[in-house]
């Protein structure tokens, strides 16, 4: 049996599976209650005793998704969304505490696993997954495998420019993509836009900021609320004008849209897509499509944790060993 | 010994090296004067006749790099800088005329692949190279292997966008990169700067459109003309706001700037670093360097067409097909 080990800014989830992708047991507990990261490890090492030991498997490695966290090292470094700062090496306290082999990804890299090695991507080589939730995340797949980076910081798709001078984002810049394009995103977008029409168009408008959610405005555009719609569409038109730029970065097969956002289907698809067809390159005519998720929304993520390290030798240092003792041998 | 073949929109090299990367003899030839892809294959033939068969050596294969070049068929498609369209399976031609094998690639990638193979990467396992000439072209290397896309399509950076309706584009498309960022770029911008500025401040103001290159506003702005440094100094910065992108994308170790333009030396390179410190996110303090190529300019491209063909296990079909037979198997 694998542990898959999904570290959010709210809540962690933790999930028991076979390789086949199958949980025979799940928990979560709350992530935010914690001011150190020895607390944090402290009672994350409590949750998997209780998990594992008094189920009495044998546990074959664990697969750890976190924020900020440094593919090769295994090193979390200064999580802006964890309640605490400095840096914990997750990896090797882990191997430490359960004698057994563990590797960890940044957690946007999760749906990228999970669809590879379980979901709609398995038979794919180039793809991209890009989750949208609280911030905007992105995995990015080539030639097989993912593209960690030289520090593990590849597809940080959520702080790529959208405009000078644009939205304040939590990283201190300005003009983020996921300061547009996230379940946030959605939410500012619908207040400039209840700025913009001044009243009377809108059942939103009864709404504080602090009430205001993606699923009230998902909930409020299928009724055909104009403004909600409207909010959709600007989301969409800039995620599209993006994916063309990454389209010409990376060449992919498929482009898959998860997360809490993409819930919202077509609302998000519509845009998106027929944005991206419109803006791209005439030489990636019909060499891309944006698809949904097969899998379960709620465990793409675990899922893909459970992945790295039931199928490990798939991505990571093996890999990457391999290929420089190769070139230097030249 | 091994052929590499650059087929440029003005110029086709071919070199004749061992694996070390050592060329034995060199030719090129003029690429303009075919009206047809017949044409042009039959001059290359007629080239690649003179060169291997007359000096007696035994080929053990063919690297080569065009653009608008499908890696993984082999085929030139509707390459717009070609002088003739449709398309052209370069590939199985050669093939089938010299019997050995033939590895094709994106021209945009003989740089990363020469400098990988040869040159300064040749340590690294993710790193980029933007080659900058009549228009900008980026070799993306990342867990060693080339991102090379689902279609061969992959590294198209000069297409991305800068500006929503900017300039025009050979494309079709307006504010892509390449318009900005290269050789022509920076000759458009001394052009907007000397419209900016009404004459008196550029001893450039007495040339016309069709005199003015890259070389020119280089030697000018070395001799401390005003307007030359500011053409300079506006490419870098378009340029470094995108490599603050691309680093949140893939993560390189080093971005390499090559190509003619790369050339004018600290002219680029100062205000692309400056910008791409500057507007990068905050994690990515100290992570990457801008450099230059330690390959001979003149070669770079040569050198990676045949160490494409010499050391093609690194890449390619290999790979690929075993990530895809290893997933299948799961």
């Amino acid at each position: 049996m694998y542990l898959g080990i999904d570290i959010g800014g709210t809540t962690t989830k933790m999930g028991l599976a076979d390789s086949s992708g199958t949980f025979h047991s799940e928990n979560s507990f709350n992530t935010t209650s914690y001011s150190s990261s020895d607390q944090f490890l402290s009672a994350l090492e409590g949750e998997i005793i209780r998990m594992v030991s008094l189920s009495g498997v044998q546990l074959q490695g664990i697969g750890v998704g976190a924020p900020s966290v440094n593919f090769h090292t295994g090193i979390i470094e200064n999580a802006a969304n964890l309640g605490w700062s400095g840096q914990l090496n997750i990896k090797s306290h882990l191997e430490d505490f359960m004698s057994c082999p563990v590797l960890v990804t940044n957690d946007a890299n999760l749906p990228a696993i999970g669809e590879m090695i379980y979901g709609a991507a398995q038979t794919m080589q180039d793809f991209i997954t890009v989750s949208m939730g609280t911030g905007l995340g992105c995995g990015i797949v080539s030639n097989g495998n993912l593209v960690g980076g030289h520090h593990g910081m590849a597809g940080e798709l959520g702080h790529i420019n959208v405009k000078p001078n644009g939205r304040k984002c939590g990283c201190g810049r300005r003009g983020c993509l996921e300061t547009y394009v996230s379940a946030t995103g959605l939410k500012r977008t619908l207040f400039k836009l209840l700025a913009d029409y001044n009243g009377g168009y809108s059942e939103l408008e009864e709404f504080a900021f602090d009430e205001i959610s993606a699923e009230k405005i998902t909930e409020a555009a299928l009724r055909g609320d104009n403004i909600a719609i409207k909010a959709f569409n600007y989301t969409g038109r800039i995620l599209g004008m993006k994916l063309a730029d990454l389209l010409l970065i990376t060449d992919p097969e498929a482009i898959f849209l998860v997360g809490g956002l993409a819930r919202a289907g077509k609302l998000l698809f519509k845009p998106t897509t027929e944005t991206l067809m419109d803006a791209k390159l005439d030489t990636y005519e019909n060499t891309v499509e944006v698809l949904p998720s097969k899998l379960p929304p709620e465990k793409v993520s675990l899922m893909g944790a459970c992945g790295l390290i039931a199928h490990g030798d798939l991505f990571g240092k093996t890999a990457r060993d391999k290929t420089i003792l190769e070139r230097k041998s030249l």
